[in-house]
């Protein structure tokens, strides 16, 4: 069709497009040529759509190609040909909207000319035809107004600083007050604004406002805002964006006009009955501007019941078509339906989940298919307790969602505090700066966690997230004053028993009463699971260390513990003491007989989570953390010894001891330091203690109640070959001792998590039944980031300066930790091709990292219990994407 | 010659091996074997080698190979028949030694056994044929002890004590003082002891005694003591050691005999006279034991000038056979001459490089030969001053020598105090627990540095190396009190001022005034320093801060500066305060108004530094350390703020602001937190300032003297390719305001350092001009090794269980630090093939370390100053393995 075939084609027709398209005419254009294949033309507006090859022309150039211009001005003949209408005619001109479309959906963030085509000339003509005088003047206020902010930038203010003038001069409230010669006087005030500010007339030729509107178009991708918008949406700059050329329907033109949105199913649950929203005598922008109370789409039946009929059939068609719940926008022009847009509908994981299997039971999509529809991350709101949607509230302060879930109470500042609530039956939410180890006993007790610092990586996420307790984050607004016992939020100051409010899904705080609803597995739910679990090749566990988690993830579908934290025993209240005088041992013998005191509640931990998990099994990762995280703080210490000091205490020797000991055990750099199997190698008897536990809880629980898990014994932060297999020695010279079997009744693998370790894993894999990725401490090292700096510290600053565009703690990071985790899946399955592999850092939880699991050929990911489902679902998603 | 065709050939005689035998026969059988080619067998006493696989074979069965009983049966009847005696012959019995003998020597570590072949009826004849009673009852005594001893583990102490008490009842001293009878007393004492400890009769069958003795050498490679060498040396397990049976020649056998030592040239100056020891009659041991005054081989001349002139011709023929200077050892028995050993000497640094400048002159050696016979971590101790060798003094203490030469001075406390002595002319050693940033003031103010914690890798070690100050680590008998201002050792106390002396070479500790020796480079080591530049491919450089260190670098060879640590020159004590008073800026601006204060310092420094070094390239790299490190400690402050509140002083608001900045600055895990481009990323400012400062010295010191380094701005610790080109831009965009090019004046590159840069390193090297390998923080990050924690706490423990041979801070760790310094240079030279590759960590200036650069295809290592030499000498020899 293009009148120089050499040069490229850079106009496309509505009817030449489809919607396999999109990248080269954007989503809105690729689905407005495909409405006008499965639907017909006269059901759709005529317009083109300049490529986004041509915005990309552009940006490299500065400037439009060459050819551009022509082939504009040849689709512009042919779409008035079709209208019977010509742009600028003084009669019966046309008028189009020039939009922009980029490949993905980018809300509100690209600019829009309506009404383009008018001028001081045209608009007679449209008062004319329209028989309307006021509509063809508003039409032109509008487009003059829209043109000068979108095409010359200026600033909103300036026209909305006049029409408010306008209106005080006029003595009314509403913009639909304004009488017609308000709205001519308005329309020649804003083009005398607009040679102001640009030092040109307004331009009445409108093929120079179509080009000048398309080139607005053009910019607009470059704009700060849709390059911020790019960066959280990991949108390429490159990609550019298409600009659509369409002829303007009214749904203004009276009682049988209208607007409005609809989609083919119920948007919030998902129930197979259309939804939406409609204005009659109005334009789309008022239905979205909420200047009006709409209508449901229910009230179009009796207002315009051939309209609406064929509404339902066009949402019916599009739906078969695109085999996906729709989200439309239409106009009804005088009687007549015109389809503006159509695309997949966003949709909340109910009517996500709902969507999927009635799907299938309408034969519409197969199960794979089905799944592929469901948004992973939205999932987690399905597992957790939130607000009441319907309840209003005041928003105190927002901050990052470390855990989702909702949750109130009354403010505590302290674990002990939060203890004592609970036991008084009182529900608190513990607020704190951030968070210690020491706070774990108020993690239990409380309902919820706050905190003033700290991102989605620190201790109160991680350990929050590990419980499945609500938590926000870093909500820095507060200032919590531990002294004084308050919170502080700008003037204000809450007290100690105050009650709060949390809502760990989408980080906001409040101080209203607000209702919460209970979470559970909806049945379809449920069969969206059991759907993931018969199409996923990748097994899913949990992280648990308790019976009561390793019953919620037996409720959640896991297949077995993937990692069970054998410090979190310790940080119990009645086991910190003893762990302590361990750790305070001044000889091995000292040592051996404060370790033979934990061995029971050890060996107690394990009967209780093998009691909960049957024959599934268990990966038990012996001890790992810094011994100094079981002793106090040096400031506390300080504090008490010179308490002590005053009052001639005889705890004053015990307290220096201690003070002493933390000293020796204080490390620059915790997280590189004496940890992981490090702590076996210099004290062997812990891990001895450990595994003896172990062995003895299997030998019990064998005896109470038959079914006994299948222990995997894991050792944490092996470097070298050499250290496990000496760890090794020790497991099986311990366990043999208590009557076990290595490979019958346990097996002895280690953790994956230091860089060296990826590149040796052939050497390491000799001694080793199984690999666990730890993608948490590889993330650290691969990255040199501190998880527990990092996000407090640096990321944002990172994120804006798109350095990165997720937190790496979030989503594994490819390129460097992937490529390490490939590295080692490879060597170590060449050495041993029946290594078991797996992977128990956050990420086994994160849909993106699953599906790279997936690829990198792991057999199974370790996942919180609250993330299980996700990443059932996730599973099934990359095996289903890998296949294909 | 064997018997038995098909079976393995266990046995050699010494005339069937040769020096390339090494392998199967041991360091000594194959160069026994090799001097009988050489010399001719009249000058080696006869004899066989059992090969090394006979040992592996018996350490994998836990017995003999089946043949080898037959085999050594065989190679007796051939030896008796060379030697006329047959063994335990009651007339004229040959005796044998048996001596095990590894593929690389072991001195000391493996047993021994001599004069085998003696017993109840032999004693006689050997009496009688030597007609010396006292000396057979004498070899047969030590014969029963040395074999109980080595054969079958019966302590030493048990025949000392039996010895100890024949003299008390006799009266005497000395062993020498024994008489025939009282030997005699003592041999059938000892029988009895073995029958005691064994519970079987003292072996005479002489066969039974050989069979037994060949085992317990076997046995003794097995010991802990040789695996402890081996692991300190590297030597595999798997070699296990072969063992040497040798007729027995007596040096006591009156005037015309006797026993020594020699070697080729000067052992201590390599001097090209002959040097050694001499006992006239007396055995080897002797000569060793140090029992005796030995002579000087110098006399042998004049007492028995034919052996004397037979020795000496020996010797060259030796050397000139192994083209290497040699160590011999040498018996000789009535004016006949044996030589029972030979090996390449081990030789100080002065005598190898006189050697192997004297080899070349000769004709002995080429310069790459020559080059190869010097083991380059033995030239340090030519770099700096040393204990006076003839100096004689007590050890206080021994630490970990952490930086070499030795030094003198009072003992201080503190950086102030070691300042202000050095103000009024005082030296000083500065004693501490462990240092900090604080104390690198008192670094340069002392004379060395003492601290009773730490390892090689400690702040203090890499601060003085940095600096090539003398310094000991981890002096752990020390305990330094800094409250009460003493050093205890045990009882002692010592006062500050009181006079100490550091070897940093051997990390010996004294309180006596032991004499100095300066270093110098001498004429001999000129010429190979200069030979190896000749043969080098690796460039060399510097790491150096300051002009002094750079003027240093120039001295020793340096090429240029590979790297210049900004952030040193604002720990200097007028910089501080400035610096603290940036980071303490609530604003931005204030900040500039700070970094405004200190740009004319830094750009001083630069100027300083370019004047230095003429055209050579210097690397500049931007501030790298988290910035609370130029803030004082919490604890410290919290004193101040204490003392601050009591006397209402008007800096406690400033005190508490600081705090309060030190707080939030605070980070877990610092090495892994907010420093290197994130600094610059976060406050852009910092990175300007320091810009200005290059570009402004460029210039001025352009306009004032002309010739100016090619400067190289390195950006240090980038994990993405955005940071680089974020900081990049930086840098462009300040340095073209000051009027520089980049490529012109300057080029841009990075600090290669975490492990994610060398799998991105191809996208990294698109806006790098070069890349620097961090090795020190890739090694912390890789292997997840703290530097200041990792030596202190488990090192040891990890050499112990032979985990580790050696700190990967000093060596680089091949399989994986190695290979991440691969994998970044390739991908990065595929990105960009004119890519430069340096490294400036401390592995810059480890000869291994230098060779794996080398392999690995970098441009140039950096190191401190005084390694410079080391490495010009170790990539030389690189050049020179590699090419071979």
């Amino acid at each position: 069709m293009s009148s120089t075939a050499a040069a490229t084609k850079w106009v496309y027709d509505f009817a030449e497009g489809s919607r396999d398209m999109r990248e080269l005419l954007g989503g809105k254009g690729a689905n407005v040529a495909e409405m006008v294949r499965v639907l017909g033309p006269e059901r759709v507006p005529a317009g083109f759509t300049i490529t986004t090859a041509a915005c990309v022309a552009y940006m490299a150039a500065g400037d439009e190609p060459a050819e551009l211009a022509g082939q504009v001005a040849e689709a512009l003949a042919r779409l008035e040909r079709v209208a019977g209408k010509r742009l600028g005619d003084a009669d019966d001109p046309l008028l189009v909207s020039v939009r922009s479309g980029a490949r993905q959906s980018m809300p509100g963030m690209l600019d829009t000319v309506l009404n383009l085509g008018l001028n001081d000339r045209s608009v007679g003509g449209l008062a004319q035809r329209t028989d309307n005088e006021r509509f063809a003047w508003d039409s032109y206020r509008r487009f003059v107004q829209m043109f000068g902010n979108v095409a010359r930038s200026i600033p909103g203010e300036v026209y909305e600083q006049e029409i408010a003038a306008r209106k005080r001069e006029r003595g009314v409230r509403l913009d639909t007050e304004l009488e017609t010669a308000d709205l001519r006087a308005l329309a020649e005030r804003f083009q005398a604004l607009f040679a102001e500010h640009t030092g040109e007339p307004f331009p009445q030729d409108p093929g120079e406002q179509l080009r000048q509107a398309i080139r607005a178009v053009f910019d607009s991708w470059l704009g700060q805002r849709a390059a911020d918008y790019r960066r959280i949406n990991r949108i390429p700059d490159e990609w550019g964006t298409a600009v659509n050329v369409q002829q303007m329907v009214f749904g203004n033109k009276g009682d049988r006009s209208g607007s409005g949105v609809a989609f083919s199913r119920d948007e919030l649950t998902g129930a197979p009955q259309p939804s939406g929203d409609f204005l009659a005598n109005a334009q789309g922008e008022d239905v979205v501007s909420g200047v009006r109370n709409t209508q449901d789409i229910g009230t179009l039946a009796t207002l315009m019941p051939e309209a609406h009929g064929e509404l339902m059939t066009v949402l019916t068609t599009l739906e078969r078509h695109y085999h996906d719940m729709q989200d439309v926008e239409f106009t009804i022009e005088e009687g007549r339906l015109y389809m503006l847009q159509t695309r997949n509908a966003k949709r909340p994981a109910q009517a996500a989940v709902r969507f999927a299997v009635d799907a299938v039971a309408e034969g519409l999509l197969d199960r794979s298919a089905a799944l592929e529809t469901i948004d992973c991350d939205r999932l987690d709101a399905l597992l957790h307790p939130t607000f009441d949607p319907a309840a209003e509230f005041s928003v105190l302060a927002t901050g990052v969602s470390a855990s989702p879930g909702a949750a109130k109470g009354e403010i505590v500042f302290t674990a002990v505090d939060a203890v004592q609530a609970a036991e008084q039956g009182r529900e608190t939410i513990l607020v704190r700066p951030f968070t210690e180890a020491d706070d774990v006993a108020g993690f239990h007790a409380a309902r919820g966690i706050l905190t003033s610092e700290g991102g989605k990586a620190s201790h109160a996420a991680l350990v929050a997230r590990g419980m499945g307790r609500p938590c926000v984050v870093g909500a820095s607004e507060l200032e919590v004053d531990l002294e004084a016992r308050v919170v502080r939020v700008g003037d204000r100051e809450l007290a100690e028993g105050t009650l709060i409010a949390i809502d760990g899904s989408s980080g906001v705080v409040t101080l209203d009463d607000v209702a919460l609803v209970e979470a559970r597995v909806s049945e379809h739910f449920q069969t969206v699971l059991e759907w993931s679990d018969q199409l996923r090749r990748l097994g899913v566990r949990a992280n648990a260390d308790t019976p009561e988690d390793a019953a919620k993830a037996r409720e959640l579908g896991a297949e077995g513990v993937g990692l069970c934290r054998t410090e979190h025993m310790f940080m119990a209240a009645d086991r910190v003491p003893k762990m302590r005088a361990m750790i305070l041992a001044d000889s091995e013998h000292e040592r051996r007989d404060a370790l033979a005191e934990l061995l029971p509640l050890q060996q107690e931990d394990f009967e209780g989570l093998f009691e909960a998990m049957g024959e599934r099994p268990v990966t038990i990762r012996l001890l790992d953390p810094p011994l100094h995280e079981f002793l106090p703080a040096e400031s506390e210490l300080i504090g008490a010894i010179e308490v002590a000091r005053v009052e001639n205490s005889e705890q004053l020797a015990e307290l220096e001891h201690t003070l002493e000991r933390v000293h020796a055990l204080a490390e620059t750099n915790p997280m590189l330091g004496t940890r992981g199997c490090r702590l076996g190698v210099l004290w062997p008897e812990i891990y001895e203690m450990q595994v003896e536990a172990i062995a003895r809880a299997t030998q019990a629980v064998r005896e109470r109640s038959g079914p006994v898990p299948h222990v995997e014994v894991m050792i944490p932060l092996v470097d070298y070959e050499r250290e496990l297999e000496l760890m090794r020695e020790l497991v099986e010279r311990v366990a043999s001792g208590q009557g076990l079997d290595a490979g019958v009744d346990y097996t002895v693998g280690t953790m994956i998590e230091l860089p060296r370790a990826c590149f040796v894993a052939n050497l390491i894999a000799r001694h080793a039944d199984f690999f666990s990725f730890g993608t948490n401490d590889l993330t650290q090292t691969a990255l040199g980031f501190s998880r527990d700096d990092v996000e407090s510290k640096f990321l944002a600053t990172y994120l804006e300066r798109r350095i990165v565009d997720r937190s790496p703690f979030e989503t594994i990071d490819e390129p460097g930790v992937g490529w390490l985790v490939r590295l080692a899946a490879w060597v170590g399955r060449e050495a041993r091709p029946d290594l078991k592999l797996g992977i128990c850092g956050e990420h086994g939880g994160d849909p993106d990292s699953v599906a790279f699991f997936h690829r990198a050929g792991l057999d199974y990911v370790s996942c919180s219990p609250y993330r299980v489902p996700i990443a059932r679902v996730a599973a099934a998603q990359a095996a289903i994407a890998h296949r294909s």
